[in-house]
């Protein structure tokens, strides 16, 4: 699988997702065409699904976000007769690299969160309507929704049969969703996630594995009358015009480079490194929402989030072998200020709002990114705001102790906003700051003072807000043995050490289906048990089950 | 590593530690002898340890609860001149199964969560003297310590060198400690947790990761003085006589069963099944906390515990290949109830306090145990109050409906208590009915209102609190068939499934522990890259650094 994953698509390039727009009430339709897998060497039959039916699906709900307004209830259904969804291809899951497995259930992972948060947050309730079997990534589908509905036609299951069939775990929050989302009794969840056959009609409901459970004939009449609710449950205004996401500028090149309009990637593949320097707007900040709605995607608050986002998953399906992101910015600290101020004093604006809500998204995915996370303070940078948050995603930061010789560019600064302070939290629903000063957290509000200045290497260390301040003397060697020696380490080891500090503190549904669903995903899916020549996933199909190491660990 | 390994001792037999113990403070010292390795192929330098050393450990720790009610604060030291203690030992690692790693690293866990919580919830407190290089698992029992004084001598450091030189996490809990108990800033400890030579003396303190630091020339007299402070700080009363901890009745056959005076367990290695029975208490309850003190360990509340504990760490480190404990009891639910019902209601007796307390330890035990746990409510079980508890650690649970034909024992009940409702919580602090009921909290207040009354299975079923009941004609078959299917799914897979079902809702330092970090741990302990051939475990001390796969998951 060396093949290029390329993260960006649109309606036109649809394979697998039918979208009918109704007014309020989307109808959106799976219908995998099996032949239209990403790779060679298997059929998503059963509308299965791999990385590229996921892409597609992801697009489909960010531009219902941005491009839909009006629609303020989803129902997600199957476009075929007899299948919901058979989850992720087993034939896709039993070729596929490690790493590939891994990224392939994170980004599934975090479509679903994107989908499950529309309601909450938007006001864009998913509705789950299920016909035929539904089964491992299909209930998961299902399970992110705000509502299931379930036909009673004496066959249409949902299930969770990864366990016993396949001996590996639901992969994308299944089990975690059963017991923290659906609150299912841990011995009902028990003997759910033990049955291939899954389970069905009253039962379902009974379990509260599905919302309501009607009868075949009364089926479009519920799904249409539940669509009916939802929608009015929602405080979304009527009326408002989308913004049509257009297509991204960006140029690949074979050494792995990205350029795009305001973001640069520079992949050094023999120092395992990739450097992502965003810059800042080269123009004032539209002076009105009406403005920046007639800017609509080539905003740069916009713009540079959906080329930041694009350059992340990039990042992490194409270089599995950059250890290190070094995140830099460069660009006029005021215009970052007046771009963002512009959005979060414009909440109560859709379109405001949506595009809070995906920087939030945007960092969350950096959060969440199985890399080192370093951001460099330069000179001439810009951190600011949102920026700044780049700074305490990072697993750690170095900044420039004032102005370097025969540089030109201004000092190095950190200008805090009210953007760090609330509207971009992590996973675990504090912020990057609460988070950093959880032992502190009188430095939250000392960090608060500072709204709106340019703090100084030394101001910024005083306060905590950086790892290290270095003078232009220090700077290139210390930056360069450090990358040098992060680069050397084992990932493995990286990557558990990162996936636990970064998440101090307390826990939502989301930081643990990250934090320990997909630790043990991930040695289960290491296992000889799932992985090897004789386990489960590979004999998939050849009606000759799994053969077992049956030691207990 | 086939040899049988016994987690009784006592200390006549202690080859790696010493207690001094002066009225309210005892000195603890860790002086591992290298010779004393459990297994053949290591020695145990520089305080290094094994799980031999840990039960050692355990049994102190268990002792200065029962034995020394007088100790008030364990200082904590090393018995060696020049180090404190290097940690888990490198060589015995790297020749260990993965089941034998992952089972020391809980039961190391288990023994620090002991100490950990002995000061809140018993007014024993830990305090750590750290002298001499404190590396790896060594830091890791300074962190689940009260208290941590570090000696400013110019070399002493305290380190987690675990990543850059060995490729793994930290094993017991490290990493979690560092966030959520020491609160060190997550980039303070990015940079700690990358240093292999660890961090000295006053950069210690600033950063947390020790709470004083003192010169050389103070060091014992810091040491007398904290011991002071936190004995005076303990509200353990004075004068308290202990309870000797005598040796268990046990008998161990090669077929694997054991026999003690209270519990029996049963090893069918074919079927892959451990049957657990405890009986219940053959004599009335002691009158009075001063008639249970006579009684001692005898007691039996107190022997039912420690049998049912040492039998749960037998089958995890003996029988790896047993894949599901069956849990059993017979006797008469009267007697259980009053013989727990001195403990509870004499909480403020010190010893019915570390008798529930123990109790307490023992269900966590069994939650955290990685197989399938299973219990089966018979005709003549004694399923009450702390009993009662195993129905809800259990995975599952099958309940007899009425009477059997041909057997003349009463009809299967359960009887919850006050036990049922507080005293025995989980590692993620609810009791185990609020977790079950998690998604229907007024089912614990249904559950409360039948308290002291023997529900039968429709009762029982109807109240949720077991999962399925069966008529003795379906009992034998469908309790087979589910054994039989159990013990054929996929080990890991059981695992993982386990270990995200059964601990729904909130989470603690210690479900982050052993939910998070462990499973982490697990993958890392699996990955070429640690325990490989050419990995960073097994070429530690040939000079010759790990080969790395350097893919990022």
């Amino acid at each position: 699988m060396s093949k290029l994953i390329d993260f960006q698509t649109n309606p036109s390039k649809y394979r697998h997702w039918r979208v009918d727009y109704a007014g309020e009430v989307a109808n959106l339709y799976m219908d995998v065409d099996e032949k239209g897998g990403l790779f060679e060497g298997y059929e998503l039959k059963l509308n299965s699904y791999d990385l590229g039916v996921d892409i597609e699906l992801a697009d489909v709900v960010q531009r219902l976000r941005f491009e839909h307004p009006e629609v303020k209830a989803v129902v997600l259904q199957s476009g075929k007769e007899r299948v919901f969804c058979a989850g992720a291809n087993i034939r896709m899951l039993g070729g596929a690299s490690h790493a590939h497995k891994v990224n392939f259930c994170k980004f599934t992972n975090e479509t679903r969160n994107t989908f499950e948060a529309a309601g909450a947050e938007s006001g864009q309730y998913y509705i789950c309507a299920v016909k035929g079997a539904c089964a491992g990534g299909g209930y998961e589908l299902a399970i992110a929704c705000d509502h299931i509905i379930l036909t009673d036609d004496g066959t249409t299951s949902v299930a969770l049969p990864e366990v016993p069939l396949l001996a590996v775990l639901p992969g994308t929050g299944g089990l975690t969703r059963v017991t923290d989302k659906r609150k299912v009794r841990r011995d009902l969840a028990d003997v759910f996630c033990s049955l291939e056959e899954g389970i069905k009609g009253k039962r379902a409901r009974d379990w509260n594995l599905v919302d309501e459970v009607v009868p075949n004939s009364r089926f479009a009449e519920a799904i249409a009358a539940r669509a009916k609710d939802f929608a009015a449950r929602s405080k979304r205004p009527g009326g408002a015009k989308g913004v049509m996401l257009t297509p991204l500028q960006r140029v690949i090149s074979d050494n792995g480079s990205l350029i795009y309009s305001s973001v640069e990637v520079e992949v050094d593949r023999t120092k395992r490194v990739a450097t992502i320097t965003i810059h800042g707007p080269k123009r004032a900040a539209p002076a009105s929402m009406d403005a920046l709605h007639a800017e609509g995607a080539e905003t740069w608050i916009l713009r540079a989030a959906r080329e930041l986002d694009d350059a992340i998953l990039h990042l992490r399906n194409n270089e599995f072998e950059v250890g290190v992101l070094v995140f830099r910015t460069q660009g006029d600290p005021a215009l970052v200020a007046a771009h963002e101020k512009l959005i979060l004093e414009n909440g109560s604006h859709w379109l405001a709002h949506e595009i809070t809500l995906y920087w939030k998204r945007v960092l969350k995915r950096i959060d969440l990114t199985s890399r080192s996370l370093v951001a460099l303070i330069e000179p001439g940078s810009c951190f600011v705001g949102c920026l700044a948050e780049i700074i305490f995603a990072a697993d750690r930061s170095y900044m420039a102790e004032g102005d370097f010789d025969g540089d030109n560019r201004p000092a190095a600064t950190v200008t805090l906003t009210a953007g760090n302070f609330g509207p971009y939290p992590m996973s675990n629903d504090l912020t990057r700051l609460q988070t950093r000063f959880l032992g502190e957290p009188g430095k939250v509000d000392e960090a608060r003072a500072t709204v709106g200045q340019a703090l100084e290497a030394s101001a910024a260390n005083e306060r905590g807000l950086v790892t290290f301040t270095l003078d232009e003397v220090d700077w290139d060697d210390e930056v360069r043995i450090f990358l040098e020696e992060r680069a050397s380490f084992s990932p493995d080891a990286m990557t558990g050490m990162e996936a636990n500090l970064r998440f101090p503190g307390p826990e939502t549904m989301e930081t643990r289906i990250f934090g320990r669903l997909t630790a043990w995903q991930n040695w289960i899916f290491q296992r000889p048990n799932a992985v090897g020549a004789e386990g489960a996933l590979k004999r998939y199909g050849t009606g000759i089950r799994g053969s077992y190491d049956m030691k207990r660990v």
